[in-house]
């Protein structure tokens, strides 16, 4: 299961890893909310797989925040008005299933892994409101000492780039994001991603500088992942994806036009290693219930 | 084995990874002059443990360059004096005996890891001529998909820096690795880490200049690191290292200046996961012989 800030993704996995039965339902936010979203999918997904919620083997979850999966507790996931929720032993006492809780995004990249049959080391690029990656290595997530892997929005590339809410300046999430976009862009609204391109053609120049940075920002998240990490892939994910061949184009040939300056990067390939997550992927519940 | 550019370190290792043996000598640059080196090392470690070469069981080299691990060459390695070499195999042909080649600073991780007991994830950044990263995940180091994992020294963090001989501006490498001393102090010389800090003292201004970009450089890459992969240790190695004290005190002030601005940082700990390869660590060795 995903639960993300406005929807909630389900799906029945087989004991081979095939999705056999998909549900999605409007997330509603706050301790309560998020509960009953989940029973509500998990009952979804007995009735369309014609089993009862006792059958299930397990439950695993991704969802935003900063996730202690020892613990089964979730914290700071604002946009799901959570601040504090011991989900894991709270969704087992209403369902009576084992649940075990992974990051979101750390999900997704397992589920791309899976979905997209990636071998060898996976960088999972997220450009979501925020921006950050997760990294798979043989099909096994790389965790880290506190649950901070693939923070690279809080990376400062520019000492002369805006101020960050994380109290640094010029990250790269302060240009390659949706809050970003929000920024650079504020007649764009609070979904600004869904009519960028159209603001883009008709010439906004706040519109275009905001797409320009978001471009050029996340070819430099792709080149950052394979310089530290040398994935064999790195897989754009994340709403902002969305966006389309005008975003995935442009991060090519930004890279390439990189690649066309320095010898270095041209060995690299790392045109080459972009991959999208399809538009329909339901890659971190996918993950969330293989982790 | 570890061979640099000025000296080749041997371990003998018993089969519980103790060392019983070291040696240490000139290294000869060249080809032939490499080959001979190697052999030199491998008779003096025989005599040191009273046994005769054909009683190791294995040698592993590490060596800087470009290494092809499966065909056993190295390539590129101009600080010995090597373009293309097939050493495994040439060195396999003198000795009779079993040869593997890693890269010099993934040599230096595992073997960091290895004799400072540490468990969990590792960064190891190697500050010497060039600047690169070596992960190393509960033992096994992390290669990646092109040998280039951990090459962190090429990430551009600031749009308005030096060229880099990569072929890019502004990259980690143009200001904390002993190139990048050099560039800034001139007057140094060739080996400018060595009398660095006496002309600090004497209060000249370049290489003073050279020093703080060396640290906050450095203190860079730890966040790097941190963001990207989330270490538990970070381990600072390469002959810089060596200035001591007052580096790594500026490393970890450093860090914790940025913490007590952002309270992001502040949450990662990032000073408290520094630690330092002890000055006559025979890191590399230990490490190329564990692998």
């Amino acid at each position: 299961m995903d639960i993300g800030g406005s929807k909630t993704e389900a799906v029945a996995l087989d004991p081979a890893g095939r999705v056999v039965a998909t549900t999605r339902l409007h997330t509603t936010g706050g301790t309560e909310g998020v509960l009953s979203t989940a029973v509500a999918a998990i009952d979804a997904l007995a009735r369309n797989t014609n089993r009862s919620v006792g059958d299930f083997a397990a439950v695993g979850i991704g969802i935003p925040g900063q996730i202690d999966r020892e613990a089964g507790v979730v914290r700071h996931a604002y946009n799901i008005g959570i601040d504090h929720l011991p989900l894991a032993a709270q969704l087992a006492e209403r369902t009576g299933l084992a649940i075990t809780l992974d990051n979101d995004v750390t999900a997704a990249a397992i589920g791309a892994a899976h979905l997209m049959e990636l071998s060898g080391t996976l960088a999972y690029l997220n450009l979501g409101t925020g921006l950050s990656a997760g990294l798979v290595v043989n099909g096994v997530p790389l965790r880290g000492a506190h649950g901070v892997t693939g923070e690279i929005g809080h990376l400062p590339v520019d000492p002369l780039g805006r101020p960050c809410p994380c109290g640094q300046r010029g990250c790269l999430e302060t240009v390659a994001s949706g809050s970003a976009l929000k920024t650079f862009w504020p007649a764009g609204g609070d979904h600004p991603g869904r009519v960028l391109l159209g603001a883009v053609d008709a010439g906004d120049p706040d519109a275009t500088a905001a797409f320009e940075n978001l471009v050029r920002g996340a070819a430099s998240c792709v080149r950052l992942l394979v310089l530290a990490m040398d994935p064999h892939t790195v897989v754009i994910g994340g709403g902002l994806r969305l966006l389309g061949p005008r975003l995935i184009d442009g991060i090519r040939a930004t890279l390439e036009g990189w690649a066309a300056e320095s010898p270095f990067l041209a060995e690299l390939e790392l045109s080459g290693r972009v991959q999208v997550l399809a538009s329909d992927s339901p890659a971190a519940a996918v993950g969330a219930a293989l982790d």
